[in-house]
Protein backbone atom coordinates (compact mmCIF):
# COMPACT_ATOMS: atom_id res chain seq x y z
CA UNK A 1 0.00 0.00 0.00
CA UNK A 2 1.71 3.44 -1.02
CA UNK A 3 -1.10 6.08 0.59
CA UNK A 4 -1.28 5.60 3.71
CA UNK A 5 -1.52 7.58 7.29
CA UNK A 6 1.55 7.97 8.60
CA UNK A 7 1.32 10.93 11.01
CA UNK A 8 2.97 8.92 14.07
CA UNK A 9 0.20 9.87 16.10
CA UNK A 10 -1.78 6.85 17.74
CA UNK A 11 -0.58 3.42 15.88
CA UNK A 12 -4.36 1.59 16.43
CA UNK A 13 -6.18 5.16 14.88
CA UNK A 14 -4.10 5.06 12.27
CA UNK A 15 -4.36 0.83 11.30
CA UNK A 16 -7.76 1.67 11.38
CA UNK A 17 -8.08 4.47 8.81
CA UNK A 18 -5.35 2.50 7.02
CA UNK A 19 -8.19 -0.36 6.89
CA UNK A 20 -10.61 2.68 5.75
CA UNK A 21 -8.44 3.59 2.54
CA UNK A 22 -7.96 -0.20 1.91
CA UNK A 23 -11.26 -1.04 1.62
CA UNK A 24 -12.20 2.12 -0.59
CA UNK A 25 -10.87 -0.07 -3.62
CA UNK A 26 -14.48 -1.46 -3.42
CA UNK A 27 -15.60 1.07 -5.06
CA UNK A 28 -14.07 0.13 -8.19
CA UNK A 29 -15.64 -3.38 -8.58
CA UNK A 30 -18.42 -3.41 -10.62
CA UNK A 31 -21.22 -5.89 -10.42
CA UNK A 32 -23.54 -7.57 -12.97
CA UNK A 33 -26.23 -4.99 -12.30
CA UNK A 34 -27.10 -1.61 -13.64
CA UNK A 35 -28.26 1.41 -11.40
CA UNK A 36 -32.08 1.86 -11.18
CA UNK A 37 -31.73 4.45 -13.87
CA UNK A 38 -30.23 1.99 -16.22
CA UNK A 39 -26.95 4.68 -16.61
CA UNK A 40 -23.91 2.16 -15.81
CA UNK A 41 -22.66 -0.68 -13.53
CA UNK A 42 -23.27 -0.07 -10.13
CA UNK A 43 -20.41 -0.88 -8.08
CA UNK A 44 -19.91 -2.92 -4.61
CA UNK A 45 -20.01 0.19 -2.05
CA UNK A 46 -22.95 1.82 -4.14
CA UNK A 47 -24.39 -1.54 -3.78
CA UNK A 48 -23.38 -2.00 0.06
CA UNK A 49 -25.39 1.23 0.34
CA UNK A 50 -28.60 0.63 -0.98
CA UNK A 51 -28.86 -2.46 1.15
CA UNK A 52 -27.93 -1.21 4.05
CA UNK A 53 -30.73 1.46 3.76
CA UNK A 54 -33.30 -1.49 2.28
CA UNK A 55 -32.44 -3.77 5.61
CA UNK A 56 -33.18 -0.36 7.93
CA UNK A 57 -36.50 0.78 6.33
CA UNK A 58 -38.09 -2.96 5.76
CA UNK A 59 -36.83 -4.18 9.05
CA UNK A 60 -40.72 -4.44 10.17
CA UNK A 61 -41.10 -7.35 7.90
CA UNK A 62 -38.83 -9.65 9.47
CA UNK A 63 -40.41 -12.94 10.49
CA UNK A 64 -37.12 -13.34 13.32
CA UNK A 65 -35.68 -11.06 15.97
CA UNK A 66 -32.58 -9.34 14.50
CA UNK A 67 -29.90 -6.96 16.42
CA UNK A 68 -29.94 -4.38 13.48
CA UNK A 69 -26.08 -2.30 14.28
CA UNK A 70 -25.01 -6.67 13.53
CA UNK A 71 -27.43 -6.64 10.69
CA UNK A 72 -25.82 -3.30 9.02
CA UNK A 73 -22.47 -4.16 10.03
CA UNK A 74 -23.04 -7.25 7.94
CA UNK A 75 -24.41 -5.54 5.16
CA UNK A 76 -21.35 -2.42 4.93
CA UNK A 77 -19.09 -5.10 4.82
CA UNK A 78 -19.40 -8.42 3.10
CA UNK A 79 -18.41 -7.53 -0.17
CA UNK A 80 -15.23 -6.07 0.53
CA UNK A 81 -13.19 -9.65 -0.31
CA UNK A 82 -14.31 -8.88 -3.93
CA UNK A 83 -11.18 -6.03 -3.85
CA UNK A 84 -9.11 -9.28 -4.19
CA UNK A 85 -11.42 -11.66 -5.84
CA UNK A 86 -13.59 -9.53 -8.39
CA UNK A 87 -17.24 -10.04 -8.52
CA UNK A 88 -19.02 -13.55 -8.30
CA UNK A 89 -21.96 -13.85 -10.19
CA UNK A 90 -25.03 -15.19 -7.98
CA UNK A 91 -25.47 -17.72 -10.88
CA UNK A 92 -21.81 -18.07 -11.90
CA UNK A 93 -20.81 -22.45 -11.54
CA UNK A 94 -17.50 -20.32 -9.72
CA UNK A 95 -19.59 -19.26 -6.95
CA UNK A 96 -19.54 -23.09 -4.94
CA UNK A 97 -15.35 -23.01 -5.11
CA UNK A 98 -15.05 -18.66 -5.02
CA UNK A 99 -15.32 -18.99 -1.11
CA UNK A 100 -12.01 -20.30 0.11
CA UNK A 101 -10.40 -17.30 -1.66
CA UNK A 102 -12.98 -15.11 -0.25
CA UNK A 103 -12.02 -16.27 3.04
CA UNK A 104 -8.20 -15.84 2.07
CA UNK A 105 -8.83 -11.93 1.43
CA UNK A 106 -11.14 -11.32 4.49
CA UNK A 107 -8.60 -12.56 6.55
CA UNK A 108 -5.92 -10.20 4.77
CA UNK A 109 -8.17 -7.12 5.06
CA UNK A 110 -9.50 -7.22 8.28
CA UNK A 111 -5.91 -8.43 9.19
CA UNK A 112 -5.16 -4.53 8.79
CA UNK A 113 -7.39 -4.27 12.11
CA UNK A 114 -5.97 -4.97 16.03
CA UNK A 115 -6.90 -8.50 17.02
CA UNK A 116 -9.97 -7.71 18.40
CA UNK A 117 -11.87 -5.61 15.46
CA UNK A 118 -10.16 -7.91 12.98
CA UNK A 119 -12.10 -11.09 14.72
CA UNK A 120 -15.76 -9.22 15.59
CA UNK A 121 -15.61 -8.21 11.32
CA UNK A 122 -14.36 -11.81 10.36
CA UNK A 123 -16.90 -13.36 12.56
CA UNK A 124 -19.54 -11.19 11.24
CA UNK A 125 -18.26 -11.74 7.23
CA UNK A 126 -18.63 -15.50 8.38
CA UNK A 127 -21.67 -15.20 9.67
CA UNK A 128 -23.11 -13.51 6.51
CA UNK A 129 -21.31 -16.12 4.08
CA UNK A 130 -23.13 -19.19 6.03
CA UNK A 131 -26.85 -17.80 6.53
CA UNK A 132 -27.15 -19.68 9.59
CA UNK A 133 -28.21 -16.99 12.30
CA UNK A 134 -31.26 -14.55 12.46
CA UNK A 135 -29.16 -11.35 11.65
CA UNK A 136 -27.32 -13.54 8.42
CA UNK A 137 -30.39 -14.63 7.21
CA UNK A 138 -32.39 -11.29 7.36
CA UNK A 139 -29.15 -9.35 6.48
CA UNK A 140 -29.32 -11.78 3.04
CA UNK A 141 -32.78 -10.80 1.74
CA UNK A 142 -31.65 -7.45 1.13
CA UNK A 143 -28.12 -8.84 -1.06
CA UNK A 144 -30.80 -10.16 -3.49
CA UNK A 145 -33.89 -8.01 -3.29
CA UNK A 146 -32.01 -5.41 -4.76
CA UNK A 147 -30.72 -6.89 -7.80
CA UNK A 148 -34.50 -8.71 -8.60
CA UNK A 149 -35.91 -5.01 -8.06
CA UNK A 150 -33.21 -3.41 -10.60
CA UNK A 151 -33.81 -6.59 -12.84
CA UNK A 152 -37.86 -5.42 -13.55
CA UNK A 153 -36.86 -1.99 -13.46
CA UNK A 154 -34.74 -2.73 -16.07
CA UNK A 155 -36.93 -4.93 -17.95
CA UNK A 156 -34.88 -8.09 -17.10
CA UNK A 157 -32.02 -6.86 -18.54
CA UNK A 158 -29.27 -9.44 -16.22
CA UNK A 159 -31.91 -12.15 -16.52
CA UNK A 160 -31.66 -12.01 -20.36
CA UNK A 161 -27.92 -11.02 -20.82
CA UNK A 162 -27.35 -14.24 -19.35
CA UNK A 163 -30.07 -16.25 -19.64
CA UNK A 164 -31.69 -16.63 -16.19
CA UNK A 165 -34.54 -18.45 -16.16
CA UNK A 166 -37.88 -18.37 -13.17
CA UNK A 167 -36.70 -21.22 -11.85
CA UNK A 168 -32.84 -20.62 -11.41
CA UNK A 169 -34.29 -16.87 -9.89
CA UNK A 170 -36.60 -19.06 -7.57
CA UNK A 171 -33.67 -21.50 -6.40
CA UNK A 172 -31.09 -18.55 -5.32
CA UNK A 173 -33.65 -17.06 -3.17
CA UNK A 174 -35.96 -19.08 -2.10
CA UNK A 175 -34.00 -18.39 1.17
CA UNK A 176 -35.66 -14.82 1.59
CA UNK A 177 -38.88 -16.37 3.13
CA UNK A 178 -37.16 -17.84 5.84
CA UNK A 179 -36.12 -14.40 7.22
CA UNK A 180 -39.54 -12.59 5.31
CA UNK A 181 -43.02 -14.46 4.92
CA UNK A 182 -43.84 -10.71 3.52
CA UNK A 183 -41.09 -10.32 1.22
CA UNK A 184 -40.99 -13.29 -0.21
CA UNK A 185 -44.55 -13.21 -0.99
CA UNK A 186 -43.80 -10.17 -2.44
CA UNK A 187 -40.79 -11.66 -4.60
CA UNK A 188 -43.10 -14.29 -6.26
CA UNK A 189 -45.45 -11.42 -7.03
CA UNK A 190 -42.59 -9.88 -8.68
CA UNK A 191 -41.70 -12.52 -10.93
CA UNK A 192 -45.33 -13.27 -11.82
CA UNK A 193 -45.44 -9.49 -13.22
CA UNK A 194 -41.96 -9.88 -14.75
CA UNK A 195 -43.18 -13.34 -16.42
CA UNK A 196 -46.29 -11.17 -18.18
CA UNK A 197 -44.04 -8.31 -19.23
CA UNK A 198 -41.96 -10.67 -20.85
CA UNK A 199 -38.99 -9.50 -18.82
CA UNK A 200 -37.74 -13.74 -17.90
CA UNK A 201 -39.44 -17.27 -19.24
CA UNK A 202 -39.96 -20.06 -17.58
CA UNK A 203 -37.71 -23.29 -18.11
CA UNK B 1 -40.94 8.97 -12.23
CA UNK B 2 -41.37 6.69 -14.42
CA UNK B 3 -39.67 3.10 -13.50
CA UNK B 4 -41.68 2.25 -10.13
CA UNK B 5 -42.32 -1.00 -8.62
CA UNK B 6 -46.45 -1.39 -9.53
CA UNK B 7 -47.27 -5.12 -8.30
CA UNK B 8 -50.30 -4.35 -6.43
CA UNK B 9 -49.23 -6.74 -4.30
CA UNK B 10 -48.75 -4.25 -0.95
CA UNK B 11 -48.70 -0.56 -1.18
CA UNK B 12 -46.74 0.17 1.49
CA UNK B 13 -44.06 -1.98 0.85
CA UNK B 14 -44.17 -0.66 -3.05
CA UNK B 15 -43.47 2.94 -1.70
CA UNK B 16 -40.97 2.04 0.52
CA UNK B 17 -39.16 0.31 -2.59
CA UNK B 18 -39.94 3.37 -5.13
CA UNK B 19 -38.14 5.49 -2.43
CA UNK B 20 -34.94 2.91 -2.35
CA UNK B 21 -35.59 3.71 -6.45
CA UNK B 22 -35.43 7.49 -5.93
CA UNK B 23 -33.05 7.78 -3.89
CA UNK B 24 -30.49 5.33 -6.26
CA UNK B 25 -29.85 8.89 -7.86
CA UNK B 26 -27.71 9.60 -5.04
CA UNK B 27 -25.11 7.48 -7.03
CA UNK B 28 -25.25 10.46 -10.02
CA UNK B 29 -23.94 13.30 -7.44
CA UNK B 30 -20.68 14.03 -7.70
CA UNK B 31 -18.56 15.37 -4.54
CA UNK B 32 -15.61 17.97 -4.80
CA UNK B 33 -12.90 15.19 -3.32
CA UNK B 34 -11.59 11.82 -5.08
CA UNK B 35 -11.52 8.55 -3.72
CA UNK B 36 -8.32 7.81 -2.01
CA UNK B 37 -6.66 6.31 -5.25
CA UNK B 38 -7.08 9.34 -7.06
CA UNK B 39 -9.04 7.63 -10.15
CA UNK B 40 -11.98 9.84 -10.01
CA UNK B 41 -14.42 11.94 -8.02
CA UNK B 42 -16.60 10.30 -5.04
CA UNK B 43 -20.22 10.28 -5.46
CA UNK B 44 -22.85 10.72 -2.35
CA UNK B 45 -23.57 6.91 -2.18
CA UNK B 46 -19.94 5.73 -2.20
CA UNK B 47 -19.01 8.80 0.83
CA UNK B 48 -21.78 7.65 2.92
CA UNK B 49 -21.09 3.64 2.95
CA UNK B 50 -17.57 5.13 3.72
CA UNK B 51 -18.55 7.27 6.70
CA UNK B 52 -21.49 4.28 8.13
CA UNK B 53 -18.19 2.77 8.43
CA UNK B 54 -15.58 4.67 9.79
CA UNK B 55 -18.42 5.35 12.45
CA UNK B 56 -19.16 2.01 13.59
CA UNK B 57 -15.18 0.97 13.51
CA UNK B 58 -14.46 4.04 15.59
CA UNK B 59 -16.67 4.58 18.07
CA UNK B 60 -13.99 3.69 20.88
CA UNK B 61 -12.99 7.52 20.45
CA UNK B 62 -16.58 8.98 21.47
CA UNK B 63 -16.62 11.16 23.99
CA UNK B 64 -20.29 11.18 24.40
CA UNK B 65 -22.86 7.84 24.66
CA UNK B 66 -24.71 7.55 21.47
CA UNK B 67 -27.39 5.18 19.83
CA UNK B 68 -25.18 3.64 16.82
CA UNK B 69 -28.43 2.70 14.71
CA UNK B 70 -29.49 6.30 14.69
CA UNK B 71 -25.96 7.16 13.78
CA UNK B 72 -25.61 5.10 10.76
CA UNK B 73 -29.34 5.77 9.85
CA UNK B 74 -28.46 9.31 9.92
CA UNK B 75 -24.90 8.70 8.27
CA UNK B 76 -26.72 6.83 5.26
CA UNK B 77 -29.88 9.05 4.47
CA UNK B 78 -27.88 12.53 5.42
CA UNK B 79 -26.73 13.58 1.68
CA UNK B 80 -30.39 12.62 -0.14
CA UNK B 81 -31.87 15.66 -0.24
CA UNK B 82 -28.97 16.42 -2.83
CA UNK B 83 -30.88 14.70 -5.57
CA UNK B 84 -32.78 17.80 -5.85
CA UNK B 85 -30.33 20.61 -4.73
CA UNK B 86 -26.72 18.82 -6.04
CA UNK B 87 -23.65 18.74 -3.96
CA UNK B 88 -22.88 22.07 -1.62
CA UNK B 89 -18.76 22.37 -1.31
CA UNK B 90 -18.18 22.88 2.81
CA UNK B 91 -16.43 26.43 1.97
CA UNK B 92 -18.91 27.90 -0.70
CA UNK B 93 -20.87 30.89 0.23
CA UNK B 94 -24.31 28.94 -1.09
CA UNK B 95 -23.28 26.68 2.14
CA UNK B 96 -25.85 29.01 5.06
CA UNK B 97 -28.61 29.42 2.20
CA UNK B 98 -28.72 26.33 0.75
CA UNK B 99 -30.72 24.67 4.37
CA UNK B 100 -34.20 25.91 2.69
CA UNK B 101 -33.81 24.05 -0.37
CA UNK B 102 -32.55 20.78 1.25
CA UNK B 103 -35.26 20.93 3.60
CA UNK B 104 -38.02 20.81 0.65
CA UNK B 105 -36.39 18.18 -0.89
CA UNK B 106 -35.85 16.07 2.32
CA UNK B 107 -39.89 16.63 2.57
CA UNK B 108 -40.32 15.58 -1.46
CA UNK B 109 -38.49 12.31 -0.54
CA UNK B 110 -39.13 11.16 2.49
CA UNK B 111 -42.61 12.20 1.65
CA UNK B 112 -42.74 9.07 -0.57
CA UNK B 113 -42.83 6.95 2.31
CA UNK B 114 -45.72 6.88 4.75
CA UNK B 115 -46.37 9.23 8.08
CA UNK B 116 -44.52 7.36 10.40
CA UNK B 117 -41.33 6.30 8.48
CA UNK B 118 -41.47 9.57 6.72
CA UNK B 119 -41.53 12.16 10.04
CA UNK B 120 -38.83 9.67 11.67
CA UNK B 121 -36.13 10.12 8.37
CA UNK B 122 -37.38 13.79 8.56
CA UNK B 123 -36.35 14.26 12.33
CA UNK B 124 -33.19 12.68 11.73
CA UNK B 125 -32.49 14.34 9.07
CA UNK B 126 -33.24 17.40 10.69
CA UNK B 127 -30.92 16.24 13.73
CA UNK B 128 -28.13 15.56 11.59
CA UNK B 129 -28.15 19.01 10.32
CA UNK B 130 -28.69 20.93 13.35
CA UNK B 131 -25.75 18.99 15.21
CA UNK B 132 -26.80 19.29 18.88
CA UNK B 133 -27.64 16.00 19.92
CA UNK B 134 -24.92 13.16 20.74
CA UNK B 135 -25.47 11.33 17.62
CA UNK B 136 -25.34 13.88 15.45
CA UNK B 137 -22.83 15.62 16.53
CA UNK B 138 -20.62 12.01 16.93
CA UNK B 139 -21.58 11.38 13.28
CA UNK B 140 -21.02 15.08 12.02
CA UNK B 141 -16.94 13.75 12.99
CA UNK B 142 -17.10 11.38 9.93
CA UNK B 143 -18.99 13.33 7.37
CA UNK B 144 -15.47 15.65 7.79
CA UNK B 145 -12.96 13.53 8.31
CA UNK B 146 -13.36 11.11 5.07
CA UNK B 147 -12.54 14.14 2.76
CA UNK B 148 -9.47 15.50 5.58
CA UNK B 149 -8.06 11.99 5.12
CA UNK B 150 -8.61 12.21 1.09
CA UNK B 151 -7.22 15.26 0.68
CA UNK B 152 -4.09 14.10 2.79
CA UNK B 153 -3.72 11.06 1.04
CA UNK B 154 -4.21 12.93 -2.59
CA UNK B 155 -1.32 15.66 -1.64
CA UNK B 156 -3.95 18.39 -0.72
CA UNK B 157 -5.74 17.96 -3.98
CA UNK B 158 -9.07 19.83 -3.01
CA UNK B 159 -7.50 22.62 -0.32
CA UNK B 160 -5.20 23.92 -3.46
CA UNK B 161 -7.47 23.48 -6.46
CA UNK B 162 -9.63 25.90 -4.63
CA UNK B 163 -7.03 27.88 -1.91
CA UNK B 164 -8.67 26.55 1.53
CA UNK B 165 -5.89 27.45 4.25
CA UNK B 166 -5.33 25.81 7.18
CA UNK B 167 -7.05 28.32 8.88
CA UNK B 168 -10.34 27.36 7.33
CA UNK B 169 -9.99 24.05 7.29
CA UNK B 170 -9.89 24.31 11.45
CA UNK B 171 -12.85 27.02 11.65
CA UNK B 172 -15.06 23.95 9.69
CA UNK B 173 -14.24 21.17 11.93
CA UNK B 174 -13.17 22.60 14.97
CA UNK B 175 -16.67 20.62 15.82
CA UNK B 176 -14.73 17.55 15.72
CA UNK B 177 -13.73 17.72 19.50
CA UNK B 178 -16.90 18.52 21.24
CA UNK B 179 -17.64 14.92 20.12
CA UNK B 180 -13.97 13.09 20.09
CA UNK B 181 -10.92 14.54 21.84
CA UNK B 182 -9.13 11.88 20.41
CA UNK B 183 -10.01 12.02 17.04
CA UNK B 184 -9.26 16.22 17.08
CA UNK B 185 -6.16 15.73 18.63
CA UNK B 186 -5.55 13.13 15.39
CA UNK B 187 -7.01 16.14 13.01
CA UNK B 188 -4.78 18.50 14.22
CA UNK B 189 -1.65 15.98 13.99
CA UNK B 190 -2.65 15.28 10.24
CA UNK B 191 -3.33 19.19 9.16
CA UNK B 192 0.53 19.93 10.64
CA UNK B 193 2.27 17.20 8.39
CA UNK B 194 -0.03 18.60 5.84
CA UNK B 195 1.58 21.92 6.44
CA UNK B 196 5.05 20.17 6.33
CA UNK B 197 4.64 18.26 3.30
CA UNK B 198 3.18 21.29 1.88
CA UNK B 199 -0.24 20.25 1.11
CA UNK B 200 -2.07 23.22 2.74
CA UNK B 201 -0.25 26.63 3.65
CA UNK B 202 -1.39 28.76 6.89
CA UNK B 203 -3.26 32.06 5.88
Amino acid sequence: MMNIIDTDFNKKLENQLNFIIEIDKVKNIIRKSKLFDGSRFENDAEHSWTISIMALLLKEYSNININIEKVISMLLIHDIVEIDTGDTFLYSDKRDTIHTDEKISAERIFGLLDKEQNEYFLNIWNEFEERKTNEAKYAAIFDRLEPLLQNYILEGYTWKKYNITYEMVIEKNKHIQEASDVIWAFVLRLLEKAVEKGYIKYE
